[in-house]
């Protein structure tokens, strides 16, 4: 793990890293509280289709966990995402994205296999992205994990969660069962920690029965589906703080602090 | 308003009175911060069927909202329940909803019938209560108001949230759309404060499709429906948490209190 950069505000140290995983170079942030020593609880957070490691989303709730509870968050680029792909490429994309929200195209049954195909890739570089993390005296090899991540972040997080041992609650949403491979139903059946499950009455891209089927076919006994009105972009802020509270009863405050809450 | 009598225990004063409305005694408690002086928020809590207004649910929240953000916290025997029927009414009573929930009958057009005809007079007992609670220094004619009540305490406090304006926020659950008089929807719909709506998704009295369709009903543009794995007595108990978060994060805690989140 070699880190590339290191900015501190207010009290959050920021710190950007490369890792190589199977001959790709996936980048990563990682942010600590500044200052921080010994093990403290990691929440990774998976970032959405035409997003990357970065976005206003990650990098808000990853403030709130280091400085409210004193967690280590980690992001990283998916494959073909944020630094990995070149800005002509990113724009096509995020073209494609936006005309599919626009005129409320389901996500077909292509899009589900190539992101099935590509979860096999996201899986391993997080695998190997924790092993790294867990090598730093300030996370540790005990450390609890949690993991967050909506849309392609639920896609490529509920094959994670459900093969990670170390994963031990999970915030996830924006998905629903549609035309995906056989495997995905099974993957989310195979999830048994406690969940928090994020969704939006008028999607574009799927329904509340599908999203509903999804929530159903988690084996978790803990498990709770927060639904809000409005479109796939539309999650409301205050869903944030919700995430907040539900990582932090399932995994506390870092040792060394004393939890606001 | 009469005061019965007057514990207090742990900061929590707990008071218990009597109301005459239209020639009804309406038995009730006000819970307030001990030696509460001066405006504060006031959360009405309406009881489920066959329950009454000392339920552990009911004297839980109301013991967090009053330690916790120094609100004042009100609960009436609604009628034909508590201290308005006879033991053995209210044991027939209990078999009754004990049975239904054991055979998964649906709440009926004839219940809900009824339910509708006694929620004029819940409606117009819990205004009256309002009254009297504003004349108290330590509530205030000019107070916050919020709802909280799920089942039959939705069934009338959905028409009790609809027609009175200074309740400004809610937490509502644990009914659906289904065989209602035409008047239920359409007071749904002209619900416009913050709700919280909880749901069962085993509940054995209604599906998630009813509770999804009262939830789409509600004219509301903040709402938020949390859905949990389990039966129509089995809301986890983390969901008393939520419902603190949602009041506080709409009405904020008393002026005279220093907020512990």
């Amino acid at each position: 793990m070699e880190f590339l950069d290191e900015v501190s505000e207010q009290g959050v140290t920021e710190r950007r890293f490369d890792l190589q995983v199977e001959g790709q170079r996936v980048p990563g942030i990682v942010w600590t509280p500044s200052g921080a020593r010994g093990p403290r609880p990691l929440l990774l957070q998976g970032h959405g289709g035409v997003q990357h490691k970065r976005v206003d989303n990650i990098v808000a709730l990853a403030h709130r966990m280091v400085r409210n509870h004193g967690w280590a968050v980690a992001a990283i680029d998916a494959p073909k995402h944020g630094d990995r792909v070149s800005k002509e490429e990113a724009a096509r994309e995020r073209e494609r994205v936006t005309r599919a929200v626009r005129n409320r195209e389901p996500i077909n049954a292509d899009r589900r296999r190539a992101m099935a195909t590509a979860s096999k890739t996201a899986v391993a570089e997080w695998k190997a992205t924790l092993d790294a993390l867990q090598t730093l005296e300030e996370i540790g090899t005990e450390c609890k994990v949690a993991y967050w991540g909506v849309s392609m972040g639920t896609r490529y997080g509920v094959p994670l969660v459900a093969s990670e041992p170390r994963i031990q609650c999970a915030a996830l949403g924006l998905y629903g069962i549609g035309p995906d491979p056989d495997e995905f139903s099974e993957q989310a059946s195979r999830i048994k920690v406690p969940l928090l499950f994020l969704f939006q009455q008028h999607d574009e891209l799927m329904t509340p029965e599908a999203g509903l089927a999804l929530f159903s076919a988690f084996g978790s006994e803990v498990k709770t589906m927060h639904m809000n009105p409005g479109g796939h972009v539309g999650i409301p802020k205050f869903e944030r703080q919700e995430c907040e509270a539900f990582f932090t009863r399932h995994l506390g405050a870092a040792p060394d602090h004393s939890s606001r809450v």
